[in-house]
C-alpha cells in the first residue's frame, strides 16, 4: 500500500480558496522567530507580563464551581454570562451601545472577521481596505471577495478622501479599518476621519468594519468609529488576545441586530469557541482583571516603543510613523525587505517583510514588533538589523 | 440616536450563507431542552460521566508547567505535541497511517467539516450524504455546494448501490458519510460496504469524508472506511468531545498531505482553536485518559440504550434501527413529528424533530438521545413520549 502515490489521484476540484490560500508572512516570521534569539516579529503579547496565575486560578474556579456545564457544547453566539460581561467590557473601553445592537462572542477577533467576510461575501464581492492592512485578517477577506481597493494610509489614518474616491465609483460592500495602534502602521485614526468615514459609509451605503483589538492595551484614545454611527453600519470588533491571553480564542463583536442574529447562527458551521475558556473569561471580567490590567500594559509597552524609536534613530533608521500605542512600528528601511529579512535572519533576529501587508508599494518595509523582547533585547536586535540595513 | 430605525438601512449584499443560514433543529432541541424536565435532544455527553476533575487537573499541570507557551497564539494545524500524541490516537482507535498522510487538529469536527466543506466547495459542488444525515455537520456542505444527493440508509449503512448510481450520472466532489453509530439514525456500516465505497471513490473519482466522533466511545466496531483507501481519498474526521468534553473544542482529521496541508494553512483565516486547551487534550492523551474511558464508556450508554429501547417496545414504539452503539435511535412515530415534538414539551420532554435531517421523506421521525438523562430518567421520558405520539 506504501507504493501508491498520490500522483495516481486526478486533480480533484477545489474552490478558490483551497487553490489561493498561502503560508501568510506573519505565520512566516513566526516560525522563523523560534529559530532566532532576538525576536523583533511577533504579535503575541509579552509572556512576561501574561496573567496567567489569574487564568489558572480562573480555570480552578470555573471547573470547580460549574463542573460539566463549562464542558458542554458552546451553542451559537456565546455564553450567556460572557455576553452579559462583554457587554459592561465593552462600555468600559467606551464603545457606545444603541439600541438594536448585539453582542457576539468569537473565537479571537479573527474568527470574528473571517465570519463577518463570509457573511457579507461568496467570491464577488468589492471591498475596500488600508494600504497597508493586516495580512492575517485580510486573508479572508481577499479569498471571499472579487475586488479589493487598497487606500492610503497617512499618520492621521486612513486618508477618507480617497475612499469616496473609489466609494463614488464602485458600490463597495465594506470597507475594513483598523484605527488604533495598525497593524503594521502604528497610526491611529483622526477624530475628523472617523466623523467622515461614517457620513461615507451612509452616503455611499456599505459598512464598516472596525478592528480595534489594542484599545484593551491603550489609553487617551479617542471615540471608536461605531459611536458616531446612527445607522447600524459600523460593526466593532474585538479580542481578550491582547489583554489576557491569545492562546485562549476568546473575542467578540458588536454589530446590528441583523447581522449579529445572522452570524451567530453561522457559529453554528464551526461550533469553534471553547465553552469553558468563555467561562473563564467572564470569570475574570468579573474579577476586573482585563479592566485592572489596562493601564499598566500601555505603559509597558509603550516605554518598550519608547525604546524601539530611541534606538533605531541612534541607528540612523529614521523613516518610520511614530505609534502612539499598540506592538507594531512600520520601518521604511530603503532596501529591499526580503533582503533585509533574510539578512536579519543570518543575525539571529526576526522582524516580518511587510510587503505582503500591501497591495500597492510597501517593497522596502518592514514591521517590527516590541511585544515579546524586553528592552535590552530590543536595542541589540536593532544594533543588528542596523547592519542586516546595510548588508541588504 | 435611539430613534433612527434600522429600516432606513438599503438591502445590504450579503452572501448565500448569510441569507441561507438557519437555526438548526438541533440547536432548537437544545435551546428546548434547558426548558424542560426530560432531556431526549441533546448530543452532549452524560455530564455524571464527565472527566471534570482529570480536565481540571491537567489545566493546572499544563499553565504550571508551560505558562505562557501554552497561551500563545495558536499557529496553523495545530501544537505539535498534539499533533504527536494524536497520530498515537488515532492508532489506537485502529486508524491506519498511510505513508503521505497528515493530520490536522481542528476545534473540533464541526470545525474540520466547515474547512473541508470551505476547501473543496465554492458555492458549485456537486455532493452526495446519506438520507437522512447529521443536520450540524451538513449545514456548511449545504451551503456552500450546488447540488446534493441524498443516498438512502438501511440498517447496514449507505447503500452504495444507490450512490453508484448518482455517481455515474454526475461528477461529485465527495461523499459525506458516518460510519458508526450514526446521527440520527443509529446503524453502523457493513464492511463490505465500506470496501465497495472506496472502489467507487476510486472509479468515479470522488472523496470521502468519514465523520467518526462515536468510534472513541464505541467497541467491536469494524475497520475505518479509510484503511480500504489505497490513493489518498478518505478523509478521516474525529474528535474529543464524546470522549472528554465537548466544551474544549478539539478534533482532528487524517488526510493526505496536499489536502492536509492546504486546509492547515486555511486555519489562518480563523485560528479558533485554543492553544491551552490543545495542551490539555495532549496531557490528557499522555495520561491515557480518553484511551482509558473508552470501554467503561461503551457500556455505560450501551446501557442506557438497551434501557431506551426496552421502554420504547413496551410502550408499542417499535419501528427503529436497534443502534449498536452512540447516543441516538431514530423512531418512525407514524405522526408528525413536528407535533409530537410539540405535544412532548407540553409534557415537558424534549426530543429533536428529525425531518430536516431528511433531503427526502422523514416527516414522522424523531431523534431520541441517550446521552445526558440516566435510566429512570429515560423511561419516564418515554411514557410521556408515548402520550404525546397518542395525542399528535
Amino acid at each position: 500500500m506504501g507504493n501508491t502515490s498520490y500522483f495516481s489521484l486526478r486533480t480533484a476540484m477545489v474552490s478558490r480558496i483551497g487553490r489561493e490560500v498561502e503560508l501568510s508572512p506573519v505565520e512566516l516570521g513566526s516560525q522563523t522567530a523560534k529559530r532566532v534569539e532576538i525576536n523583533l516579529a511577533s504579535g503575541s503579547p509579552d509572556p512576561r507580563v501574561m496573567p496567567v496565575k489569574e487564568i489558572k486560578e480562573a480555570y480552578d474556579y470555573v471547573l470547580e464551581e460549574f463542573g460539566p456545564k463549562a464542558l458542554f457544547y458552546p451553542g451559537a453566539g456565546g455564553q450567556e454570562v460572557l455576553v452579559k460581561e462583554a457587554w459592561n467590557y465593552a462600555d468600559f473601553l467606551g464603545v457606545k451601545r444603541r439600541a438594536g445592537d448585539s453582542l457576539v462572542i468569537t473565537s479571537g477577533a479573527q474568527h470574528g472577521i473571517e465570519l463577518l467576510s463570509l457573511y457579507f461575501l461568496d467570491g464577488n464581492g468589492k471591498i475596500a481596505v488600508e494600504n497597508p492592512t493586516f495580512v492575517e485578517t485580510f486573508q479572508p477577506m481577499k479569498l471571499l471577495s472579487s475586488v479589493v481597493f487598497p487606500v492610503s494610509l497617512d499618520s492621521r489614518g486612513i486618508r477618507v478622501d480617497e475612499l469616496e474616491f473609489v466609494a463614488r465609483l464602485t458600490k463597495l460592500d465594506f470597507v475594513y479599518v483598523i484605527p488604533n495602534c495598525h497593524n503594521p502602521a502604528g497610526v491611529n485614526l483622526a477624530e475628523e476621519r472617523k466623523k467622515e468615514l461614517v457620513e461615507l459609509a451612509s452616503k455611499y451605503d456599505f459598512y464598516v468594519i472596525e478592528d480595534d483589538p489594542y484599545r484593551t492595551i491603550a489609553c487617551g484614545l479617542g471615540e471608536p468609529i461605531k459611536n458616531y454611527d446612527r445607522e447600524g453600519r459600523v460593526i466593532y470588533v474585538s479580542t481578550f488576545s491582547k489583554v489576557l491571553a491569545p492562546g485562549l480564542r476568546v473575542g467578540f463583536f458588536i454589530a446590528n441586530e441583523e447581522i449579529a442574529h445572522k452570524v451567530s447562527l453561522m457559529e453554528q458551521m464551526d461550533f469553534s469557541t471553547s465553552t469553558v475558556n468563555q467561562y473563564v473569561v467572564a470569570r475574570l471580567l468579573q474579577q476586573r482583571v482585563p479592566q485592572d490590567r489596562r493601564g499598566g500594559l500601555y505603559e509597558h509597552y509603550g516605554r518598550k516603543m519608547r525604546v524601539l524609536m530611541d534606538e533605531l534613530r541612534d541607528r540612523g533608521l529614521t523613516d518610520f510613523n511614530e505609534p502612539k500605542c499598540g506592538f507594531f512600528l512600520l520601518l521604511d528601511s530603503h532596501k529591499s525587505s526580503r533582503r533585509v529579512f533574510e539578512e536579519a535572519v543570518k543575525r539571529s533576529v526576526s522582524v516580518v517583510d511587510a510587503k505582503p501587508f500591501f497591495l500597492r508599494g510597501g517593497e522596502t518595509m518592514l514591521r517590527l514588533s516590541v511585544a515579546v523582547e524586553n528592552e535590552e533585547r530590543i536595542k541589540e536586535g536593532v544594533r543588528r538589523l542596523r547592519e542586516a540595513v546595510e548588508a541588504a
